[in-house]
């Protein structure tokens, strides 16, 4: 679940009076989401989301974050976008915290992605990045390949969890760190890219994406990198087999407006490796550090382990149907 | 979080075929409630909440929960309505379980409770209990008194976890159930009882009680059993001493609606002893029981358990304020 932070009535009150939004009319917590606190807001202007930024945002990176889900929803994205106070102020805070007021995005994620889905997303994440391309901030990806060396380390020190959960799963895990990080794509297309487009982060309506959210690990990146997140997120099976069908789709869907050059889809098998490589590693950190009794479930870092074994055995881009 | 069946678009898409509410327009899991699976939904026809019914509930009670839910609403109670599929029938099957559609109740739920709050739900339990008195179904509530004794030998098998808690907690128990069990009155006014009316099920929308929700413990039982339970959960401050102000706006708030009995106002320590105890118990049952990892928050028992202590000193209602 996703509301660590309770809100009182008084301090949502003082809240809502600095935004010009009517009264309230309901507030319920999301079930949705792990790294921040999401409620449904519903005043008499309409319905909205309330996000308080828990300890794992930066609230140095909030005004990039925000500021780039203004950009892509100014330029037709069907992003959430920041609603400010009174005084032209999205980013306020609220129970210690920051917080941000966004609009509501209907549809529905898909728990089942079919390769129409894929199709899609792959062109919503094109649009994405072509619609970005004018976004004058910048942010590193902290949890790019830099990161993923302290990532590794931090997760497996300390404890044997890595090895009790797979025996040789640290070994394994600092052997494809060093083979991805050696080929690694130095010269790709840069760009802002989300960085964790999972099914849960898109909502479909009538067949068609109706919202992106959670642009929270948005960061200045190689664009080809952002598909190879989605590879992962949405093209393979509860059995962890890599469907080529919806491979292609997500593929086929994204090049359709934004054509892949070469280097690009050569690099697809080493870019969907590290995205796995960088999943799991968060995962093991969270299965290592997650206290029992936690709000949060722990999602099992094989699931990814499985994909990033996939992809260091893919040699080009006819693993994923090209 | 209450989100324990996720449910596919497949499956949803089937399911609400067979209603008359227009297309699927939002779908989001909300993060309140422990017991089921509770989803915001909204269609072409409004807004509503999807409940998959988990295994703590029997199917078997569902006709009596969804009918006093009905009842209580066509007696102008602001309490979600079950709605009915084209076939006219409300419960129906969704993922492997129970599931049933009820109306959107506006407003928030109080997170810091003020007097003003007490005496608005005592007068709602008052109404609750007077517009419940020609609900013809019947519900044994199994955790009443005749619970209790099975529910502490359940919590406390096999298990040091009571002492671990508070040393000698096992044995306090023992003798409290001892005792409340003797002093028990058999004779007070019965009636539907919501059982369950914590501040998270009582909406407040411009100061006056907007939505009940959460009936999926009512039962026919003591009356005056249900005010005792809302005397542990809405007049008890964060340090747990008992404040006095509330207490009295809630009884207030009451009997101004439904007078008590001199047996019912005679009663009250012993009736809220025992309430005290029955969420002591499932609190330490759920304590000893809930696996690490697990969704929910384990919620201390000892909360109730220091109420207890203060409802077993009380000597007659003047501890409430009357």
């Amino acid at each position: 679940m996703a509301v660590y932070t309770e809100v009182s009535d008084e301090a949502l009150a003082a809240f809502l009076a600095e935004y010009a939004l009517g009264p309230l009319v309901a507030f319920r917590g999301i079930a949705e989401g792990v790294e921040n606190s999401n409620y449904a807001l519903r005043t008499g202007a309409g319905d909205f989301i309330l996000t308080l930024y828990e300890k794992r945002v930066d609230p140095a990176d909030l005004p990039y974050f925000l500021g780039l889900m203004e950009h892509l929803a100014g330029r037709g994205l069907p992003c959430a976008r920041p609603v400010a106070g009174r005084d032209g102020v999205a980013l306020r805070r609220l129970c210690g915290r920051f917080a941000a007021i966004t609009t509501f995005l209907p549809g529905v994620w898909p728990r089942r992605t079919q390769p129409w889905h894929c199709a899609a997303v792959g062109e919503a994440l094109a649009r994405v990045h072509e619609a970005g391309a004018d976004y004058p901030a910048r942010r590193t990806n902290a949890l790019g390949p830099a990161g993923w060396p302290p990532l590794l380390e931090r997760a497996l020190a300390g404890h044997d969890a890595a090895d009790a959960l797979a025996p040789g799963l640290g070994a394994e895990l600092r052997a494809a760190l060093a083979r991805i990080l050696v080929a690694w794509p130095a010269d790709l297309a840069l760009g802002h890219i989300h960085a964790d487009l999972f099914p849960d982060n898109v909502f479909f309506l009538d067949g068609r994406v109706s919202g992106l959210i959670d642009f929270y690990f948005a960061a200045t990146d190689l664009l080809a990198y952002d598909l190879a997140v989605c590879l992962n997120a949405w093209c393979f099976e509860p059995d962890l087999s890599c469907n080529v069908t919806k491979a292609r789709a997500l593929l086929r869907g994204y090049a359709g407006l934004r054509p892949l050059a070469a280097e690009e889809l050569a690099a697809l098998p080493v870019l969907a490796a590290g995205a796995a490589l960088r999943f799991a590693l968060t995962r093991l950190y969270d299965w290592v550090n997650t206290p029992p009794g936690a709000l949060v479930v722990r999602k099992d870092p094989l699931d990814y382990v499985r994909r990033l074994r996939f992809h260091l055995g893919a040699r080009d881009a006819a693993a994923y149907g090209l």
